[in-house]
C-alpha cells in the first residue's frame, strides 16, 4: 500500500548497522558488572577495564540465536501470549514515580494504587499483559517494594507479567517467585513466564543492576526487553540517523550478553528515545520525532528478525486532555501499524513518564481496542459485497430492514461505552460529561466489581512465606 | 514497509469495481435535474425517467479523462497548491450548523464567527486552503448567506478556497465572483481557483442542486470533490465491502457527469461514510470502521488514479477533550499516511459534524503540522549519521556541546507553543492549564494580531457591488 511514512531501505539500514559496528568495535560499551565482563572475556571478546569491544561476526551470531517470536505463559494457560512477527501485546505502564489525578495533581503512589492497576489489567478486554512498577509505592519499605509488587502481579491478575530488574537481588528474587508460581526452578528454565526490562545508560553503558539482570534472566530462560531512552541532543546525537546508530549499538551489545549466557534467550529490541527540549533540557516524548523513531525502530528490529518494543500512548501532558490523546494516539498507532510487538506504556502513562493516571488508563485502553479493530482485515468477497442486496434496496431505499443488517447489526461495528456516541441533546441531558469524567465513574464501578482470580492456596502461602523470609534477611 | 493496516489487493478492488458496475448498469443512479438527464441522453447513456444507467466503457473513459493531480491557484500566487498523487492539502471545516464553546455549548454562528475562521486560515502555518460554510451564519439572510461567505473567503484570506454548491444559483454566483476576483470569465476557464463539494444522496441519488452544481463547476473549469456520507446499516449496507461497492458507484456516477460536461475536470474521489449507531440511528464518525473506510477509500482512488479526500480530525465528542483528539488523530493520520490528497475537516469540527469549535481548531491545526513533520523523510547518510562524532563523545559523554548539536539544536526538532512541554513543576507554577485553556488564550491573541491581506480595491468594490445587485434581484 502507498504510505507516506518513510520506508527505510535495506541500504540505509546497512549504513546504520555498519555505523553501529564501527562504534561497538572501536569505542566499545561499558558494563559495570564483573560477571558480565568475565563472561565476555571467556567468550573471546576483547575487554579493557570495564569496556567490551565487539566483532561483527560474534554479534551477528548472537542476533541469529535470538528468536523472532516466543511464547510467554500465563498462570491461566488460555491467557498465554505470543510476542514477535505478526503477534503483538499491549502492556500498561512501567516505572512511573507518581500517581496523578485527572486535574494533574501528583501524589506518591501506594500499594493500593498498584493493586488497582493490576485489577484493571486483570479485567481488561484489550490489555493482555501486565507491566511492573506502575507507580513507586510509598507505603512499603522502598528496598523490598518489588516483592510486594511481584506478589500483586502474580495473585491479582492471571495474565503474563513483567518482573523486577531494579537490583541484581530483585532479579534473583523474581526468579524465585516465578519458580514458586510456575512449578519450580527447573520448569521455568523451559518456559518464558516473565520479561525483565533492561535500560542501557546512554551513551554506551550498562549499570551493574542492568548487566546483572540480563545474566539472571537469561540464565533462567526468561525474556528481556532491552530499550534505551536516548535523548537526542544530550545523551545522544541531535541528528536522528546518528541517534539510530547509537541506539542500535547499545541494544545489540545487551542482546549479545544475553545470548552468551544462554543462546536462544528471547530479547525484544526496543527504544523510547526522544528529542531533548533544548530550552529546558527535558525529554519530549510526545513529538513527531518520537513517532519517526517508533517507525524506524520497528523497521530495524525486523531487519534483525527480532521482536520489537516501541512507544505506547506517550505524552508530555500532565492531564488526560486533548493533547494527551493526540500525542498518545499518534505514538500508539504508529508503533502498532508499523509492526511493534511489545507495546509498553499502552495506557495510563502521563507527564513524560512522571505519573500514572487511571482515567487516562481506561481512555488509552479503549484506544488499544479501537486500533486492534482498525487493523483487523475485512473479508472482501462476492458474498461480503452482496451486490444483490444493494440492487434490491435500490435507489433511495433504506438498509435498516435488509436481512444482512438485521443479522449483523449487533456485531458489525465496534462498540464503546466510554467514548461518547450520544447526540448533542442526549449528551446535554445526561450531564454533558467529558470523557475523563465518564472514565472516573467507570473506574469506580470496575474496581468495585473486580473479582480476584483463583490461585492454589499453597502457592500463595509459599509466595508470602518467601517474601517474609526475604525481608527478614535483607 | 511492513504495515498491519490491510492492503486491498488488485483482485479485491476489481471485485468492488465489478460490483459497482453491476449496480450502475442494472440499478442506475437518479439525477433530479433535467439538464443532467439531457446531457446523459445526448452522450448516449440510457435514461429512464430520472434514472441513468452506465456502461463500463463510458465510465472508464470518464475516469481516464479526470486528472490524477491538478493545481489550484490562490489570490497570492505563492499560496497556490497542487492536489493529487504525492501532494496533499489540509482544509478546515465545511457545513457545521453551529459554533460551539469549549464546554460543549452550542449557539447559532454569526458572520463574525465565519470571519474569524477565515482569519485563522489566513494566518495558519499548517492549513493551506480554506473550506466553506464553516458555520451557518444566523445574522444574515439565509438564502444569500453564501454571498457573504464567499466575500469573506476571497477578501479575508489569500489562500485557495472552496465555493458554494448550496443551490444551482449559488454555484453560478460562485463562478461570477471568482471571475471578478481572478480576471474574468474566460480566464477562470483555464485555471482552477475553487472546488465545489458534491454530496450524493445515498443510496444512488443526486439532488437537483448537486447535479446542477456539477454542471456549473465543470463548465467553468473548476474542480469538484464528490463525497458521499453513506451510513452503514441505514443509507448503505452494514457490511463494509458492500458499502464500498455502493460508495464507489455513486462517486463514479457523479464523476462521469462532470467529464461529459467538460473532459478533464478535476474530480476528487471522496467519502465520509461511517457506521450507523444501531441504538440511536445516528452516524458514528469517530470509530475504527471510519478509519478502515479512510484507508480503503485512498486505495480505491489510487486504483482509478484520482486525487482522494478522506476524513480529517473527525469525532463524536462535543468538547475538545481526550476523546476528540484520540478519534481525530487516528482519522487524520490514517488519511494522510495512506495517501489522501484533500483532507477536509482537518480542524475544528466536532460532535459528528454538528459544530465548529475554535479551541479544537487550533489543537487540530498543530496536529496537522506534527503529522506533516512525521511524514517528512529523514536523510540517512554517512554524513547525517556522523559516526566520528559518536565515537568522539564516547562512553558516558554528553552531546550538548557537540558541534552538530550546537549547529542544529534550534531546528532539529518540531517546536510547539500550544502543546505543553513544561515539566510538572513549571506547568503547575504557570497555572496548570489544559490544552483547551491555552488554546483559548492563543486564539484571542491570534485574532487580535490578524492583518487583512491586500486586495485590489477595484476588485473588492466589484465583488461588493455584485453582492448588492444579486440580493436586490433574488
Amino acid at each position: 500500500m502507498y504510505d507516506r511514512m518513510q520506508t527505510i531501505t535495506k541500504g540505509e539500514i546497512e549504513l546504520l548497522h555498519n555505523a553501529s559496528m564501527n562504534i561497538l568495535k572501536n569505542t566499545g560499551v561499558t558494563f559495570n558488572e564483573p560477571e558480565a565482563l568475565e563472561l565476555f572475556r571467556q567468550n573471546g571478546f576483547k575487554v579493557e577495564g570495564k569496556t567490551v569491544y565487539f566483532e561483527e561476526e560474534k554479534l551477528l551470531k548472537a542476533v541469529e540465536d535470538a528468536p523472532s517470536r516466543f511464547k510467554i505463559e500465563a498462570r491461566s494457560p488460555e491467557k498465554s501470549l505470543y510476542i514477535g512477527e505478526d503477534d503483538w501485546v499491549f502492556v500498561p505502564t512501567y516505572g512511573a514515580p507518581f500517581i496523578m489525578d485527572k486535574n494533574g495533581n501528583q501524589r506518591p503512589g501506594t500499594m493500593e494504587d498498584y493493586a488497582n492497576i493490576c485489577k484493571l489489567v486483570h479485567t481488561s478486554e484489550h490489555i493482555n499483559m501486565n507491566g511492573f512498577k506502575h507507580i513507586e509505592p510509598s507505603n512499603v519499605v522502598e528496598g523490598t517494594a518489588y516483592l510486594e509488587m511481584l506478589f500483586a502481579n502474580i495473585t491479582l491478575c492471571d495474565k503474563p507479567f513483567m518482573g523486577s530488574t531494579d537490583t541484581i537481588q530483585s532479579a534473583k528474587d523474581t526468579m524465585e517467585m516465578i519458580a514458586i508460581a510456575f512449578g519450580g526452578r527447573e520448569t521455568i528454565k523451559d518456559k518464558v513466564v516473565t520479561i525483565g526490562l533492561i535500560n542501557p545508560l546512554s551513551p554506551l553503558q550498562f549499570a551493574e543492576e542492568m548487566a546483572g539482570s540480563i545474566i539472571e534472566y537469561a540464565r533462567n530462560g526468561q525474556a528481556l526487553v532491552i530499550l534505551n531512552m536516548i535523548m537526542g541532543g544530550t545523551s545522544g546525537p541531535v541528528s536522528l540517523p546518528g541517534l539510530f546508530a547509537l541506539m542500535n549499538a547499545e541494544i545489540l551489545a545487551g542482546l549479545t550478553l544475553a545470548q552468551i549466557v544462554n543462546p536462544g534467550t528471547p530479547v525484544i529490541y526496543g527504544t523510547t528515545s526522544c528529542p531533548t527540549n533544548m530550552q529546558t533540557g527535558a525529554a519530549t516524548i510526545g513529538s513527531p520525532e518520537t513517532w519517526i523513531i517508533n517507525s524506524v525502530t520497528t523497521q530495524m528490529a525486523r531487519y534483525y528478525k527480532l521482536p520489537c518494543r516501541t512507544g505506547g500512548s506517550l505524552t508530555d501532558s500532565h492531564v488526560p486532555d486533548a493533547q494527551a490523546l493526540a500525542e498518545g494516539a499518534l505514538s500508539l498507532s504508529t508503533s502498532v501499524r508499523n509492526g511493534a510487538n511489545f507495546i509498553l506504556h499502552s495506557c495510563g502513562m502521563m507527564g513524560t513518564f512522571i505519573g500514572n493516571n487511571l482515567e487516562k488508563w481506561i481512555i488509552d485502553e479503549e484506544l488499544c481496542g479501537m486500533i486492534r479493530r482498525m487493523l483487523t482485515p475485512i473479508d472482501i468477497t462476492m458474498e461480503s459485497i452482496n451486490v444483490d442486496s444493494i440492487k434490491k434496496v435500490g435507489i433511495g431505499g433504506n438498509y435498516l430492514m435488509d436481512p444482512d443488517t438485521v443479522k449483523n447489526c449487533r456485531t458489525a461495528f465496534y462498540k464503546t461505552s466510554l467514548y461518547n456516541k450520544k447526540d448533542h441533546s442526549s449528551w446535554k441531558k445526561t450531564g454533558a460529561k467529558t470523557i475523563d469524567e465518564i472514565a472516573s465513574e467507570q473506574l469506580v464501578k470496575r474496581l468495585a466489581e473486580y473479582e480476584r482470580p483463583e490461585i492454589d492456596p499453597e502457592v500463595e502461602i509459599a509466595l508470602a512465606d518467601f517474601i517474609t523470609h526475604r525481608k527478614q534477611n535483607m
